[in-house]
């Protein structure tokens, strides 16, 4: 993480993003637009706030906020803070996260700090991270899909099998059976990728988590390779009904024979932090890193 | 196990079953119909047969199978296995397994070894093993399913949470959630459960693992109580687009708040083997037992 | 567990156990000298407490406390729970613990609860719970040593590996490098066993759990067999410098080619809780079983 | 990797290292020094092979090793790599194995392959990759302990406990009671780290684990940070009977409250490979990726 002792930039033009399982939202953005007011800010809604209640707030699209806004403020759980990133994060505005009330790694900011919190980091005095993005292509066709933390191809049912071969730079690494496999970034690795047995990494650290799920290989360790890797995923032609998903949001499925090449965006996240931020704090209290069992 | 020392029960009418995944059934089915018929024994296909293939094989129905066999062989892996065990085994037909080349707990004759094996067998030289089978209920009606290796409830979604609390003997376990719970018996040890983690338990063991998918909860060890418990498993009403599964085969939809109650069927399968079975054997060879990794 | 409805036996003769490393045992203990004596109960000090300070308390040896309790308190954590356990549970004396503080399974009254509950105990007013020992003998000779929670084998350093056959009732089971091996009961599973990745286990299960510790074999799952099983460990030659232990208290070493029996012990222990005890409150307390994590 | 099209660099001058438990390591050096004698290469061998056996093999000393070598070929296991690489490898002299029948991640070459792939090398065909070391420092001393594979922290004792705070880049990161804590280097994640569950890291990965052995708190993923990281351990003064191991050979003992510091050093190994070298396929054979288990 850089520590910005500058204190350089000030933003100027502040879109706002929520969730729509957020449904506290509004009010904190109201909040937040009297603080960002005061200041002689701009505060540009989007338009996941007309879509979560018919209130009269004027909202804007999201190429408008794109163009207008110097920073994106994600109100909610990580969930909010994982569209907002893919949405705005991935085209170069950074993101601040306030967070509502749920146990979240990317949303700093709790509801009772906001008014300090906002008021430093709107005055220049901020840390800022970079986080990479997953990019992936199916079939090389055009479409570009991203993930912040993780991407994980599935069987889409029960107990059912995919089969799929795993390449690494061209190279074979091996065949398996599993119900899924998840490639996480680091950021991932402490959301999806943890609760199945992969382990943290640090949020610097320019590598990727590759993780079947359930598989039916026993000796199946998670493999940690390089962030410029480039890998590719080829489905068996029985794994015919499985499905993709990205930051467990954007469903897509497969069909028949399947290619997948997954790898680091060349875009970025910028992350805003409040200058007392600390990735292992964040683990402690969220991980339950300090709790104890008997041991005779 | 008990030895069969005393070689007294000799079949003298045999049912045939199999899996629709198990293309060369048919082959194997004419075999072992030349030996028994050899030994004067009568063979009756079941259904799966003409369901298989289109070729002239008589069958009967399950209900005849029923009535009318002292033994029922199923022809094929452990799906085979399974499905035949549900149908015949729980209603007190003994069953052996002929393995069609794939890996198999339950199937412990190879296709070569056929003549001989199931020569012996039918002479009355053979092991016996009882396996009971877990009866499932859904909101106290009266349908009762029942699995052999497993009870998997799962959100039916890729990264998707079930949220549940967790009821042994009616007391309070935990409250979790995670992308699914399975609830195995000691047969089911070495299946699905294993590659989530769960221990292997010898066959003969009086005993239930309770193993949470991919928990929330870091510290969700498998839990292991005696197959004597009532599990009962209470849904939240979050998790309304929940799945259960039966031995990975069986599917019934979950709707809105669920109880789910787990426990021992009455009726237990008795699985004949060759005098020479040995399910460490088993375990030696289909689990690798034996590779190693390199130390420093 | 068996609620005790009847209340029928009240106990009469209190004998008092602590571990060295309990230093605040005497305090407690002349409390509840105090309780029970208002109670017309003499209480007889075991020769620990005059280990523990050069006080004037009057002491007994282990062999009068056996003779004159009809139940002995243990003082301290889980450690003086194990060490009265072995000392008087095995020669049927009930146990009841209370515990000093530290977080403890077995020791189940709270330092500042012990007026109450231990009244009701004494006026038999308790639940009783039944757990064996596990009972181990070395190259056949005499000496048979006892545990409530575990059995390790182990190598005796860092990183340095044992060779060993498992068999168990006379059938061969493994053979196995590793740092060492666990041999645990259920009442162990939730002590050593469990941060090597044991599951936990009912304490009313018949039954053993056999952990490797550090195995080069990656696809060695902890092994679940019924608590009447004969547990074979024969050591290679090369492993000439392993240890056991027992309760990871008594330490024995080996000398080379070793041959390892472990079984139940006849001797069960009797461990009497306040009335409403409960194992899975335990667990939900002691396991940090509701810590969540963030899931995207 | 980097392919060595060039094929620019012959070796010229050849040490010889093995380790003492490679009992016919004299029997290939033989061999080797014939085909590099052919080549007109003199061969070097160092005091192990002194040790080893008292034949009339005329050795020298590690500093004319040193001086005198611009290749050295370790003979035996991932043992005599490790050796060979902390003695000769740190100094910048590439080091060649040759693999004497063990399972051996580090030394590529087979017995029966000698005399093909070593000409091959020698003639300057061959890949070459570059491995970092863990450079350890033991309260501020001036010595540093090197090691290629991990240094692992041990209460020095069965199912004893350490104590200790970690501290990455001096932030705190957690304390942890456990029997002891692993730190590896990717080059370490395919030995003892990985029996413990660690993740395997590809080899060019500048990254290093932190992993607890049997650690008291459940929720304790292994831990990836960059390998620029500055690990710092401070031992609680209870943990006094701690051990400190580099690639389980080098052993100190440590004494009262210790603080251990743990980084990338500065020298670099670099492993020659014969030209069809693959990191995968080594995993594939030595680990058993392709080992399945049963699925109902």
């Amino acid at each position: 993480m850089v520590k910005n002792n500058v204190r350089a930039k000030r933003f100027k033009k502040v879109g706002l993003h929520t969730s729509l399982l957020d449904k506290n939202s509004s009010a904190i953005g109201k909040h937040i637009e009297e603080i960002l007011s005061y200041k002689g800010i701009k505060t540009l809604y989007d338009e996941t706030f007309s879509k979560l209640n018919k209130s009269k707030i004027q909202t804007h699209t999201d190429q408008y906020i794109l163009k207008n806004s110097d920073l994106v403020i994600a109100i909610g759980g990580d969930g909010a803070m994982l569209s907002c990133s893919r949405k705005y994060g991935a085209k170069d505005i950074p993101i601040l996260g306030i967070n509502l009330g749920k146990v979240g790694f990317l949303t700093d900011i709790a509801p009772d700090e906001v008014t300090s919190k906002l008021l430093e980091v709107i005055e220049g005095n901020y840390d800022k991270d970079k986080r990479f993005f997953l990019e992936t292509n199916i079939n090389n066709k055009k479409e570009r899909f991203i993930a912040l933390n993780e991407v994980v191809i599935h069987s889409g049912a029960i107990a059912q099998l995919i089969e799929f071969d795993l390449f690494i730079d061209e190279t074979f690494v091996y065949r398996q059976k599993a119900d899924g496999l998840i490639v996480n970034s680091p950021t991932g690795s402490t959301a999806y990728s943890l609760s199945g047995g992969g382990p943290i990494m640090h949020p610097s650290l320019d590598a990727i988590t590759i993780l079947p799920m359930f598989p039916h290989s026993l000796s199946s360790s998670p493999l940690i390779v390089s962030a410029e890797s480039a890998i590719n995923i080829r489905l068996s032609e029985k794994s015919s009904s499985a499905q993709i998903s990205f930051d467990s949001h954007n469903f897509v499925k497969l069909k028949g024979k399947n290619e997948i090449h997954i790898g680091k965006s060349q875009s970025m996240l910028e992350l805003i932090h409040p200058i007392d931020h600390d990735f292992y704090d964040g683990c402690r209290s969220k991980l339950g890193w300090s709790t104890g069992i008997a041991k005779s």
